[in-house]
């Protein structure tokens, strides 16, 4: 793509036309040198998103039925005359990536919706799982007119955090599991939610639902609120028998109009920008490493007599960092 | 402590003396500028592990009963007159830190046990969300004559694949779930495992537990092999009703005689920490942003305007980096 072009791209990006959304998308991804400079103009030129839009991260485990239940909230969402775009991040494979059973056909409705746009997981590794372009793949969708932003990830762990970082309202996604539960529930799990969903509690799994409810209702009140006003709702759904799906984008609806009102979206989303430009600025840190040629010799270089030279990893590393930011001048 | 002391710990690390290794673990945990000197000689002096150890990385979702499988397992493995070290890794929680009913009494049998060692999961921070001495404590225990070392993970994502790329045998615990099961089973879980084992196969989850096992055992046939003359055995396990773990155990034993016999274990050993090498620079490098004033002074001036200035993130971030690179010479 040409300089040139960018101008048009962004015309077809705001003008809500699917193919430059995706194509802009496909360009923030990318990590060839020419097109970081041109997806920079890109962003620059769409970059004016005015807060009326809600960002919802979806997290769980695999196998919770994260899918299915985004086929069923969302059809709700578009029901109410909204425009949702569903952006997956899944960095739960590290080898070969995605689900064994493929992600194309998980959200059959949705993907067939006019006011729905599906951007599956893309591929590329980054400083913390997530892929580091998802912020600006929302800035994209919105600047396209889809108010409703649905991130779904894998949780636990970093994942799961750097899509909390994102997003305006966050909802995790648990199974039903036996009275025993408790005893397993780590705080992470459940400190990040505003909205708590035990899925699948449907057929075999409801009479565990009902106790796995209580559970979390009663792990819940060891917390701190997180959002002033707002006590999280932990909701049994069963995407199957259409339970609580209902209540569950109520609840969402609830919890956007109090922080738009109380000012907590905006001062969030202020919080997240500043966490990010770290985080920007580390990786492009990094990238300015891997890029060196003459210290990717020296790496390679230590790698190849790693089993006989003697001496410990980190002041081996050390050796490597003096010689990198020592190249570039004088710094000790 | 003082650099005399140095030697006097690395005699007590070496002779077994328990508080001597945990004094060294807390010495390569800390951050403290003068610790991190002395750690580096600490781990010059001990660097000497023999390869007769096996590492074993345990991970699994939350609740699905990891400390009582270790507990299970680990007597076992003291019955046979193997000296235990009990690692364990938590990133779950981003906020606090730590599962609500504390991890105190997780153990009980095995924190009792003269054979065993426990280091319960540190509370630092690091690139990848496990904590980064993690590799060294592993040097610490294997110097002071532990020959079975156990470091446990929360999976999914980024702390599961870094236990993965610092153990030998990765075995993956998961929950007896319903037929439906397979449909949501990501390959990021089950292609990095050895050993699968389906824990709580025990009360009312044992027939779900039966389709799990099958479940799993199909998926696996989707795979790729990862060792060559093994393959990945999905047994059912009961810590409660003692089922399976000794079939587990075997299973470890057998997978060590392998790996050892035919070179594996000692390649990947090496490739181990060639991965280490390339992590501990791009850690070194951040570290030295990090205290670098006058570009913490540039960053927090850019986020105290960065609702009101405009410009990507992106962009303002690569001006960051310029300029600290810049400021270190005259790198373009």
């Amino acid at each position: 793509m040409k300089e040139s072009e960018i101008t048009d791209l962004v015309d077809g990006v705001v003008s809500g036309d699917r193919k430059a959304i995706a194509q802009a998308i496909t360009l923030v991804e990318s990590k060839k040198a020419s097109d970081v400079t041109l997806s920079e103009k890109l962003l620059e030129s769409i970059l004016t998103a005015d807060g009326s839009s809600i960002r919802i991260g979806i997290s769980g485990p695999p196998g919770v039925g994260k899918s299915t239940f985004i086929e069923s909230i969302g059809q709700l969402m578009v029901q109410d005359g909204n425009k949702l775009a569903v952006l997956a991040v899944d960095p739960s494979s590290s080898i070969s990536g995605g689900s064994i059973l493929g992600d194309k056909t998980r959200m059959e409705y949705l993907s067939r919706d006019e006011q729905v746009f599906i951007r599956p997981s893309p591929s590329g590794k980054n400083l913390g799982g997530v892929n580091r372009s998802t912020r600006e793949s929302i800035a994209i969708v919105e600047a396209a007119g889809f108010n409703v932003i649905i991130v779904e990830t894998v949780g636990v762990g970093q994942s799961q955090t750097e899509v909390f970082d994102m997003t305006d309202v966050f909802i995790v996604l648990l199974s039903p599991g036996g009275g025993d539960q408790l005893q397993g529930i780590k705080r992470g799990i459940i400190e990040l939610a505003d909205i708590l969903v035990v899925n699948k509690s449907d057929g075999d799994l409801k009479s565990f639902s009902r106790n796995t409810v209580l559970d979390y209702k009663n792990a819940l009140k060891l917390l701190k609120p997180r959002t002033k006003d707002w006590s999280v709702p932990v909701i049994a759904c069963s995407s199957l028998e259409k339970i609580g799906i209902d209540e569950c984008w109520e609840s969402i609806q609830n919890f956007q109009k109090l922080v738009t009102t109380n000012g907590h979206l905006q001062h969030n989303r202020n919080n997240q920008q500043k966490k990010w430009l770290l985080k920007e600025t580390r990786q492009g840190l990094l990238d300015a490493l891997e890029k060196n040629e003459a210290i990717q010799d020296e790496l390679r270089h230590i790698q190849a007599n790693i089993a006989t030279e003697r001496g410990s990893i980190k002041t081996k590393a050390k050796g490597v960092v003096e010689s990198f930011l020592g190249k570039l001048g004088n710094k000790k």
